[in-house]
């Protein structure tokens, strides 16, 4: 992995948690883009290398939304950048790490992206992604 | 804010925790470090700029230990650097947000820590740190 790409931030309300981001990073929100296929708004903020990606639900039934009704707000994902999406799902399927997409799919920001289950993760929400060329 | 210093993500079982991360991150481990005051044990990885910090605990009334009681394995906190974490602080506590830690206390990995409540930064345990000199 080369770096963390971000880390994605379930919230209830976008417009909100964007001013209390601002605050917290010292930044402000460079971009907003909507994810019509996910049923999801984001909006981003840069910090160094890395971004923090606010992910709000735009219909009731985005899994935003299920993941808000079940655990509440907070840290929905963590993103590494890999050079080969590819190559490494192949990598991760062969040391036994439970995949949720077998094959990369289209993100938000120009991403190939895939996500890999919090039972072979410690709990945790892992997608690893590529910049689309 | 200047990055994302580490994500600090709590486990039952350190040694198992390791494997998997150094597979997930293809890097190992370079150290662990005791932090008695909190009873707990990290493990370090480096990825890009930021680092993954294993947390397990050494005693049954860790906070980790607690932590993970309450709510599994999983991110326990995001660590963002600053140049001047008094400064942060003063700046947080102004805007509005409710500070864990008024002041800050000793870190592992040679830093000057501080947290910041959940309830202020929707839901992250969100710790601030600066490098000691």
């Amino acid at each position: 992995m080369q770096k963390i790409e971000h880390i994605g931030i379930a919230v209830n309300n976008l417009e909100e948690a964007e001013k209390r981001f601002a605050q917290l990073l010292n930044t402000v929100s460079y971009k907003r883009e909507v994810v019509e296929s996910e049923g999801v708004i984001t909006s981003f903020f840069k910090i160094g290398e890395s971004k923090i990606e606010l992910l709000a639900a735009t219909k009731p039934d985005s899994p935003i939304q299920k993941f808000i009704d079940k655990k509440g707000e907070g840290i929905h994902h963590i993103a590494f950048e890999v050079f080969d999406i590819e190559q490494k799902l192949r990598e991760l399927k062969t040391q036994g790490f439970r995949l949720i997409n077998e094959k990369p799919k289209d993100g938000a920001d120009n991403k190939k992206i895939a996500f890999i289950h919090p039972k072979s993760t410690g709990g945790i929400l892992v997608e690893i992604c590529q910049e689309k060329k």
